[in-house]
């Protein structure tokens, strides 16, 4: 195992050290527990989002915590759920009293974690509401899942609702736009290279010269199958393929009624790509993979969805959500309304998003 | 090799046809010959600043196209140089009558090819200057290269210089601030790993698992000495001080007089690190690099320049002048003067960079 670290055991800590030093107008670290905070919050009267997860997907969470995107992002170790504590001080330190929705990926951790966090935040008094995103249309239930796994359109989630919290919605509106986003998000991902975890030293899977990992999450566990390696073209033919045709998935989540202080049940469904759909596009890097073959699969996605009678409104080309070093690509698309591209539009000024301002 | 692309021989077509469906408000894309202009080319009025080198070092030099930054990069075959036919092309389809800059990174062929352009845009009555950036401390001469070699000042001339044109420089003013932003700055590289050319197939060089290549240049060549895999600390303390100990360096350039036009030996030297001074920092992932343990190699570069005396007024991290795939970090330090702060922290819209707008 060769990376540019340390001791295996201080990656995290080391990185969030660095990370402050870069960006010293943007974000705050809390080391315990450990959070980042934006440098601007809380802010008076809008209601905060906090989210959070194993760390190992950089730049995701933290490199969108600031102004127009997330108030609070909670690390945990690499591919590790974060800790209740560190969920519920960093809502803490972030609520301005307008309230906190936290975004979730799910995991079995960190569904666990964010619900103690919300327990123990509602007995404080704060406000809280939760969206979990299971966009990942790979596979139903997993080591680390109950259902679908969350990716990339928790970045669209975070930067829509991010947008929409600073235009003043209030917790109840933005929960619901959360969950919206969800619904209309599709993820596959493909692997062409294992990673290697620094505190493991060794790569999370074995893959021969010619094949790669189909339906990969995002913690280096393998995909759903693996497939003779194929050319770009059929790479993402089968990728996009997936997601039009995934079919109509009904999920059932507990989320957090500020208003009773009591969970519910509440059941939604994906809904199906149709002609004439304006889609968000993220062509996500899973860390190792050179940017001119990101821009190569962009190029067939959108020949693919034009084909299909679909446009491309706006997209994002880069690693975004990573598994450490892999190489391999997740596209993730999604069927985006009016309002959801003017808060895509929005300015945003965070480590990894910049524009607008 | 494992790689998301179709034919070998059309990565450098088929990641430009996808960077211009990504970007269509950016930039256009020429396919014959082929080159990449700034949508809102020529400027009327604006000296216009070209850049270009052989692909393989996305998101050099394309994905610094667009508003306050280049105006047109034309992009060689993977590690080889642009022709000077589309060099010229490039040239004449952005000359707004005020003249042009070329920044040409210092390796023969580039050298070579942007020379014979400039004769050949002098002859159709363009003016045209250009500035060499000679910044690599690693190696004197190499294979590809008669004295130092260009790297990170790159991103730093063409930011600032972009910045200058907007603002109303004037060719000659232009040229004489991008020599000086390569006289100030200094780059160094790492490599953990090689990297693989597509149409060759095969790594550029074989590295054992306990050791890496210092003071690599961005071709996948070898380093200046191969030695023991050692800590992100020590990695990053070896390369700042070959930084700020380098020794002055006197090069003599041909630049283009565009008032004679004829070509004259400019003898310029480089400038030594002082106590008290502000620094543009970059630290540059080579490609395959997670964002982590760039952070961590950042938090070490802002510890060593504290504790000399030096404070890093701005910085940039991330994959900015790769080689492909290849995991390894290069840093460039720049002695940034009010000038050079200010036109870095001026408006920028290009796929790589934006702030600002």
């Amino acid at each position: 195992m060769k990376k540019i670290i340390n001791k295996p055991s201080d990656v995290i800590q080391e990185s969030l050290k660095g990370f402050a030093a870069a960006y010293p107008d943007l974000v705050r670290v809390h080391v315990d527990p450990m959070y980042v905070r934006s440098a601007s919050s809380p802010v008076p009267g809008k209601v905060a989002i906090v989210s959070g997860g194993g760390s190992g997907h950089e730049p995701l969470h933290t490199g969108f915590v600031g102004d127009g995107m997330l108030d609070a992002a909670c690390p945990g170790h690499i591919f590790t759920s974060p800790t209740p504590d560190q969920i519920y001080e960093a809502a803490k330190a972030v609520d301005s009293g307008a309230g906190v929705l936290f975004i979730v990926k799910n995991y079995s951790g960190d569904v666990m974690n964010f619900e103690l966090a919300i327990e123990m935040a509602a007995a404080e008094g704060i406000s809280v509401a939760n969206v979990t995103i299971d966009d990942d249309i790979a596979v139903r239930d997993s080591l680390f899942t109950q259902g679908r796994r969350g990716m990339g359109t928790t970045i669209f989630a975070e930067k829509i609702c991010g947008a929409a919290a600073q235009a003043g919605y209030d917790l109840q509106s933005l929960a619901a736009l959360c969950r919206r986003v969800n619904q209309r998000g599709r993820s596959i991902g493909i692997a062409l290279t294992p990673c290697t975890v620094p505190e493991h030293g060794k790569p999370t899977f074995e893959l021969p010269p010619d094949e790669f990992e189909f339906g990969i999450g995002i913690h280096g566990e393998p995909g759903r199958e693996r497939r003779s390696m194929t050319s770009a073209d059929d790479l993402v033919e089968t990728m996009v393929r997936s997601l039009l045709e995934d079919p109509l998935y009904e999920r059932t989540a507990r989320e957090w009624d500020p208003a009773t202080m009591a969970w519910k049940e509440e059941v939604t469904s994906s809904e199906p790509f149709q002609q004439g759909d304006k889609l968000l596009a993220l062509v996500n890097s899973m860390g190792g993979t050179p940017i001119s073959e990101l821009y190569i699969a962009y190029g067939k996605l959108s020949e693919i969805c034009a084909r299909q009678g679909m446009k491309i409104a706006r997209s994002l080309i880069g690693p975004y959500i990573t598994s450490i070093e892999m190489q391999g690509i997740s596209i993730t698309l999604l069927r985006a309304d009016d309002e959801m591209i003017e808060f895509w539009d929005a300015p945003v000024l965070t480590a990894a998003l910049q524009w607008g301002v």
